[in-house]
C-alpha cells in the first residue's frame, strides 16, 4: 500500500503502533525535566509543498519561526531555543541572509533564540525548525471539558484567502488584498494568549489545517461533542470583501482554510476575557462528533497545493 | 555570490554574525536550565547527499538517530529525546516502516526515545533528526589545553571503504567488505565514552567530516597546536584488506573518509583508560595548526557525493 492511499493521520497511527509510544498526539511533546515541562515540536517548511519560490525569502524565515512557536503557545508554553535545519539549493547568498533576517526577526518578537542548527545542499528549499519551550502547565487537545465553551482567537480563513491572491501573481492589489497576503506570509503566532491558555483552558491547538480539522482533533481526543454555531466564527472585513469580489463563501475559507495560526480552545464560558480578541463559537457537550447548526461538520483538512 | 563560492564554512560565518550569537560552533548547542545542561542538536540525511535510493530503510533509520547521539555524546551529554521529521515521496508504507523500525532499534540501543515528529511529502526522501540531551558538563572543541594528549576512538576510515563498497554494488561481496559496509550503513555512536568524556576531557568532537577536519576544528577553536604521528592513527584489519586489494592507502581513508562518527578528544595522557578502544595519535603543543609527521596537515572536508 502507498502512503498516499493510507493518508497521513493512518501513516501517523502506524507510525505510533510501531514506535509503541503516545506520540504525534499533539504538536508538541511534553516531557518532564525534574519540575519543569519542556515541550518539544518541530515544523518543515517544504518548497512547492507549504510556498512557492517565489515568496520572499524573509517572510519564509518569519513563519519558519511562527509556525513552530504557534504550537508551543497552543499548549501552554513560552518558546526559548531553535534550531534551524536548512536545505537550499546553490542560491545566492544573499537569499539565505534575507531567509536568516526574518528568523532574526521573529526571534526578536516571540523573545526566543537560535541556538544552532546547519546548512545542507539540496534541489529545493526547505527550513526545518525544532522548537523547545518551557509550560507551566500543558494543555492539549484530549482535555476538553463538557459544558466548556468553544473559543477561537483573532479571524479565520483570512491566510488562505492570502495564499489564493498571492499565486494570481497580479501586478497590481487592492490594500485589503495586501492585508490578507500579510497574514500569509506572515502570521502570527499568537503568543499574546500563552497565560491565558495556562491559566484557564482546558483543551487548546492551533489552527493550522483548518477550524474544522482542529474542532474534530479536541472531539475525537477528549471523547466529546462539539456543537458550533456558524454565524459566531469570527470574519475579517478584509475576508468578507475578498469573497465579495471574487464570488467566494467567506464560512469555507473560515471552516476549511488553512495555517491561519489562531487559536482553538475550550474553558469555561465565564473565563472569556475581554481584553483578548476571542469569541466564543460552540460548546463542548456529552457525546461525540463535531456538529455546525445541526448539521455533522465535515473535516477537510488543508492541502496546500494538493 | 552563490553559496558554492563561499562554502559552508564561510555561509555559517555569515549566518552567525547575522544573528549576532555565538552559535553553531559545536555540533550541539548547550543551554542552561536551572541546573541542567541541555544540549540540543539536529542532523539531516538527504536521498542523493547523504545516501543513495537503494541504501536498506531500516539503515538509514538507524543511522538518522546514530549521527545526532553522536554529537550528544561528543559533548558529554547522555542523549533524552528526539523528534523526526521526515521528508518522503509517495512510496510503499513499508519502506517508512522499515526506516522507522530503524529509528526504534537505535533508540531502544542508546536511551532514548522517539516523543513526537512529522512526514511531510517530497520528491526526495530526507530524514531530519532533532535531539536533546542532558549532560552534567559541556564538552566542546575549543577548550583543548597545552600538554594534553589527542585521542581517538576506535578505528578510523572503514566507512568511507564501506561507502565505495556500497556504490560498487557488487553480486558479491568478501565478508571483510561486508563489515565495512555495516560501518558506513550502521554506524554506532560511542555512547560508551560519555562517562570518560565527561570526567577527563579537555576537548571533544565527533569524527563525522574526517580526523583531518575535525582536529582543524579543536585547533582553531582552541587556539592551540597539534602535532600528530601518522602510524599510531588506528586502522581496522578490514579496511588494510581493502586498501590491498583495491590499490588505496588506508591514511587517506582514515584522515579523510568522513562518517566514522568515532570520537576525537583531548586530556592529559594519563588518564588514558585500558578499557576503551582509545589510541593516543598525538599531542597538543603552543601554537597554531595541525601537523603530522612534521608536514602541515591539510583539512579536506568530506564530500559525500562531491
Amino acid at each position: 500500500m502507498r502512503i498516499s492511499e493510507l493518508g497521513e493521520f493512518g501513516l501517523i497511527e502506524r507510525l505510533k503502533n510501531l514506535l509503541g509510544e503516545n506520540i504525534i498526539g499533539d504538536d508538541t511533546a511534553c516531557v518532564s525535566l525534574g519540575d519543569v515541562n519542556l515541550l518539544l515540536t518541530c515544523d518543515l517548511l517544504l518548497e512547492d509543498r507549504h510556498f512557492k519560490s517565489f515568496f520572499p525569502p524573509a517572510s519564509l524565515g518569519w513563519k519558519a519561526i511562527s509556525v513552530n512557536v504557534s504550537d508551543v503557545c497552543a499548549n501552554g508554553g513560552t518558546p526559548k531555543w531553535a534550531l534551524v535545519s536548512l536545505m537550499v539549493p546553490d542560491f545566492e547568498v544573499s537569499y539565505i541572509e534575507e531567509l536568516y533576517e526574518g528568523i532574526k526577526r521573529a526571534c526578536e518578537f516571540y523573545g526566543c533564540r537560535v541556538v544552532g542548527g546547519n546548512v545542507s545542499r539540496s534541489d529545493k528549499v526547505g527550513i526545518d525548525v525544532f522548537m523547545v519551550g518551557i509550560a507551566q502547565r500543558f494543555v492539549g487537545r484530549s482535555t476538553a471539558k463538557v459544558g466548556d465553551g468553544v473559543f477561537v482567537s483573532g479571524t479565520l480563513g483570512d491566510s488562505r484567502a492570502g495564499l489564493e491572491l498571492l499565486l494570481m501573481q497580479k501586478d497590481y492589489y487592492e490594500s485589503f488584498e495586501l492585508r490578507l497576503i500579510e497574514r500569509h506570509l506572515r502570521p502570527t503566532a499568537r503568543i499574546d494568549y500563552v497565560k491565558h491558555i495556562t491559566k484557564y483552558a482546558n483543551a487548546s491547538i492551533d489552527i493550522s489545517d483548518g477550524l474544522s480539522s482542529e474542532l474534530w482533533h479536541i472531539s475525537k481526543r477528549s471523547g466529546v461533542k462539539i456543537v458550533v454555531e456558524k454565524r459566531r466564527i469570527p470574519l475579517s472585513k478584509e475576508l468578507l470583501l475578498f469573497c465579495e469580489k471574487y464570488g467566494k463563501d467567506p464560512y469555507d475559507y473560515a471552516l476549511n482554510g488553512g495555517e491561519d495560526y489562531q487559536l482553538l480552545f475550550t474553558h469555561p464560558v465565564h473565563r472569556q476575557n475581554p481584553f483578548l480578541d476571542m469569541t466564543q463559537i460552540g460548546v463542548v457537550e456529552e457525546g461525540q462528533g463535531v456538529f455546525i447548526d445541526g448539521e455533522p461538520l465535515k473535516a477537510q483538512g488543508y492541502k496546500h497545493f494538493g
